[in-house]
């Protein structure tokens, strides 16, 4: 009988000899091979846990039986009764090497297991929070080696797991003693960047959870994770209670500066309404409270200083000055939100005045900053935040859209909610619409479809507009064409001195308005504003991918954003919805510690543009209200659908600008 | 006329040759010369005054005249004006070199000046706080370049003071927007350690407090410091308010123990008392005590894990395990004790579950670890606390000296109090006393004495029994000798089986009883017990210096304490007084950084002796009942007074012993 062994570990490929008897969590360590343990070795925790194929591995000429490894003892069994360790695996700390073998290392045992994320395009995050359990057993206090309880536990943290120059919350100290003595010395630390001891709990402990949250103006989302393995255990939702100081930022930073107390009383609803959601997620989840250690925050300038209860009266007007750009952490107690009393929060970076850590978060999820083609970034709300770069320069500004589209000022405008009609195809000779509202499948020339069209939401009113100046019904100038009355009487009707298009007929009538049209087009006049600005500072005429963020972003079509003028010409392919990006972005801070250097770094090299103060916005704006604009072509956009021709008004000598002029001066 | 100046700063003899026009400031910090400022060269702070003496100094070869310096200006007249400059003096960062000059910094503007120390004997320790202040001009907000306001404070920090990678408290944050714009972009931080901006002030500040508490089990005294130049202010003190939850520690553990909310009740008490203490403390120097941004905390275990707010019960009981002894910092708020909300508390090391940091904090001020000569220093309380050692090693223990010395359970035992009796001479024929009482100068036999005795103290009963062992009336093993009535019958009576020694005749007699004896004896063998086990461990047989800290050691008479057996024979000019040398360890900690880091790793060095696991300590006890000790000569005491022969009985050949036993058996 040979003396050593062979071993392979897959998917890693990692090899070596080892004497007999070598467990196969040394062998693994010993070759650098990724296997988790958080009970350092004493088959409680399950984690270390891999599956011994028996057979001809020719690829690696081993020939592995079932008796390659010790059979399973007590360890593994009380373990397995626990229902810690799957049928047919082992305890990679208990089962020890006795003949050659391939041990597979499944995703659920490794450290170092990749966060699952919804879109594959996206970059592979690792899970490596930034607090971990360690299970540890402590020396009992002795006469005649008298030494503090926590000098014993920091010597254990570092004998076993190699932790050293630890500090104590001074929680933990003062329920230490009872803690060692209730887990008979026995104890799992939840330790902090590797210095922090912030929690301890008796005997072996494995749930830890975090949560991220993400505060916007209107609504704010949460996310609650299994911090061992970046699991997503629920995510909930909710309206911004602060709503009722005032629906945007703006009416509630007046709010604030009318009463003395506003901010105050602002903080508070946000918090309680962070605590509440984290507390229903928890339940959903079935999880306790009071395991939360970490959290993640992220919202815009306004939201992220009102959350911290910091007054954000400088917010409201220039030169927009942030208390604190720079990422925060605070202990979450501070925030009223110490679900254990060892949680802290943790602030993402802002960027600028208008560009907030829900920004950042967001650069944290899609990587404009890491990518090799030339990214823009735009999260549409009530402020357009914008970001365009590559990995070697990276841009940033917001731009003033106003709430248009959010479905405010509009004049049968609604939130994204139930009855809000999303989606609008015209057709190019009747004219006669079809729509899709939310809460129902079915297009409105569908059997079976309810009919109960309350109002337009953003996408909605993105899209009617789209393919009314598809359909020739509105000008490149944004004119609702009385002219185009004559294609369909009942649709385009005359509504005083100017026109509307009557979107839905019946009872509840839903017109879309000239005025309606102007409040889009100066929205999305800001929003290519900004973003021009940005390519003129990088020297760049173009853009060759898109990333729409945002709730906003995620429901727009990317056609008809470029046809209106929202967005750049680009490949439409290139253009993209993330989602709840800042949402995805302060997972991915809450899961993954190296994030966050990452994104302070990035953060400080963002070359930041405040639109008010650049000449140039207002010419960029005039030219960017024509649809989709005064004088850019769009021709990637033209190659892929028919828009009607945009050319420059000043060049007389073009037949589209003549036409164009011609049917302007019949309607003025 | 020259290009260059020469000029030499005194006291520290630095000398160089500077370009004409160079600012004395820059100068001395060219040179290494301790200059203090905290305006940063603003003609604010007053702190870099100088004075220029004109004359010939022939040492250093300068003809100085009063035209050296460029003459005042208005920055230097508005800090006249405001009582920062002294009359004469310069603001070295206004005036410049004209001509050779001899400068002369006077202790004030040292940075580093000595903190006065009241034992000339002492070492020398540096004003050098964990906390200073910066007074800085900030870069206004500029939309051109957004950065939050936080980081173009920390950048203002940076460039002026070199201050980098600062992290600032959540609570400067939220204020910081207020703070900048009342200063107009001019503030004065507190920074702690050069990393934590713990404090920010508009405009320029130079109020910063701290406070040095040491929580006795009886008494709580509390020293108020300036931090920038480490005056002591005021010093208070009280008793501690837990004695109505038991008089000394153990009943105090037995509270805890039968009373569930026993332990936050004392730490709410102890804690109130300490916060009346700073406030009247701030009261009587006439400053905001809303300045003091940190407190240095020492006591016992007991108190220490009390004012922590952590369960002291593991302490009354072996093995006595301390939750911690590793040095603690926490936020004051955390202790209801944040007179600035950035203040932090720092509590020196504990040593051992008997040794608390308050015997760290002695050590820090006696320094026995810095020790050439073999010294021991002992706090006697109701434990005594016990070290020894050089420089080379050093050892602590503690041992249960019981409560006599503080003047329980001796039947006219009273606190250290205006009444008690404090000290004691006895003549040596007549046997007739005389004493001191507490509030009265004058000897009872001296004209005008008050004669109001209303007890003994600590000192007094040590007095009392000395003075009758040396006058014969006790016995070396302790017996008030019944014999002895004959020489006076009036002072020596018998009372039941035994013999009490009458110090006070009259309506309020006061006794001297046999039990009063032989509980002094209880006493004062656990402590020589103490000591003994520590010189076995250190393999010596003499101690050189003796160091009695504690408010018991700095009342006792040391030849007195030596008669009676309390500490070794030691060369009497070799035993000092210590007085409290806690309170000034704690105000060491607090005024000199480096000091805590010293303690903290002379802690770990020390080696610690648990007197109820060594078998030896029963054995030394009983030697030590005699009095002065049943083996050891104490040659030095007898080379210096007359001391009752101390023969060990054992030997019947010796005189003395046929002697004593002959008296001792005539007694029996």
């Amino acid at each position: 009988m040979n003396e050593t062994v062979r071993v392979v570990f897959t998917p890693s490929g990692r090899r070596g000899s080892f004497p007999v008897g070598t467990a196969v969590l040394d062998a693994a360590r010993a070759l650098g091979v990724d296997i988790d343990s958080v009970c350092g070795g004493r088959a409680i925790c399950g984690r270390c846990q891999v599956a011994q194929p028996a057979g001809e591995f020719s690829k690696f000429q081993i020939s592995a039986t079932a008796t390659s490894l010790t059979p399973a003892e007590e360890g593994e069994a009380r373990c397995a009764a626990r229902g810690k360790l799957a049928e047919g695996n082992r305890l990679s700390c208990q089962a020890r090497l006795l003949g050659d073998a391939v041990i597979d290392v499944p995703p659920e045992s490794q450290v170092h297991r990749q966060i699952v994320r919804k879109r594959v395009e996206m970059r592979a995050i690792e899970n490596d929070p930034v607090t971990r359990l360690y299970y540890v057993e402590v020396r009992e206090p002795d006469m005649h080696d008298p030494s503090g309880d926590l000098r014993r536990l920091f010597e254990a943290l570092e004998r076993e797991w190699g932790l050293v120059e630890l500090e104590a919350d001074i929680a933990v100290i003062r329920s230490l003693q009872t803690t060692l003595r209730t887990g008979k010395w026995a104890v799992t630390a939840a330790v902090r960047n590797s210095r922090e001891l912030i929690a301890l709990w008796p005997g072996f402990e494995d749930r830890l959870y975090g949560i991220a949250v993400d505060v916007g103006s209107t609504t704010i989302s949460l996310q609650l994770c299994e911090l061992l393995n970046g699991k997503v255990l629920a995510a909930e939702g909710a309206m911004n209670p602060q709503i009722r100081f005032g629906e945007d930022l703006m009416s509630r930073v007046s709010y604030v500066m009318m009463h003395p107390e506003g901010a105050a009383e602002m903080t508070a609803v946000v918090r309680r309404a962070i605590r509440d959601l984290a507390t229903r997620a928890a339940e959903a989840a079935g999880v306790e409270s009071d395991h939360i250690v970490e959290l993640v925050i992220v919202g815009n300038p306004i939201m992220h200083h009102l959350v911290l209860g910091i007054d954000p009266q400088e917010l409201g007007g220039a030169p927009f000055a942030l208390a604190v750009d720079n990422a925060v952490t605070v202990m979450a107690g501070e925030l009223d939100l110490a679900f254990h009393p060892g949680a802290r929060a943790y602030f993402l970076p802002c960027i600028a005045g208008h560009v907030g850590a829900d920004c950042a978060a967001a650069m944290l999820s899609e990587s404009p900053h890491l990518a090799d083609a030339l990214t823009l970034m735009v999260d549409v709300g009530t402020n357009a935040e914008i970001v365009l770069g590559t990995r070697e320069r990276i841009l940033a500004c917001s731009s003033p859209t106003g709430p248009a589209f959010e479905g405010a000022q509009i004049s049968s405008g609604q939130r994204a909610a139930p009855g809000a009609i999303e989606r609008v195809r015209i057709d190019r000779e009747t004219l006669e619409p079809r729509y899709r509202v939310i809460g129902d499948e079915r297009w409105s020339d569908e059997a079976g479809f309810a009919g109960n069209a309350t109002g337009i939401c953003g996408s909605g009113i993105i899209e009617v507009i789209a393919e009314l100046f598809l359909s020739g019904v509105i000008t490149r100038d944004g004119v609702i064409d009385g002219a185009s009355a004559a294609r369909n009487p009942d649709r385009v009707i005359a509504d005083g001195r100017t026109f509307s298009y009557r979107l839905v007929t019946g009872s509840r009538e839903i017109l879309v308005t000239q005025n309606d049209v102007r409040a889009i087009q100066l929205g999305k006049a800001a929003l290519y504003a900004g973003v021009k600005l940005l390519m003129d500072r990088l020297g760049v005429t173009a853009v060759e991918r898109i990333n729409l963020a945002g709730a906003f972003g995620s429901y727009i079509d990317p056609t008809y954003a470029m046809v209106l003028g929202l967005i750049p010409d680009c490949e439409i392919p290139h253009v993209s919805s993330a989602g709840n990006a800042a949402g995805t972005g302060a997972r991915i801070a809450l899961l993954n510690n190296a994030s966050r250097t990452e994104i302070e770094q990035v953060v400080r090299r963002v070359e930041k543009i405040e639109t008010a103060v650049e000449p140039r916005f207002q010419e960029h704006f005039v030219d960017a209200i024509a649809l989709p604009h005064r004088r850019d072509p769009f021709p990637k956009l033209r190659a892929a659908i028919v828009v009607p021709e945009a050319v420059d008004p000043d060049d007389s000598t073009a037949e589209g600008g003549r036409r164009n002029r011609r049917r302007n001066r019949g309607r003025d």
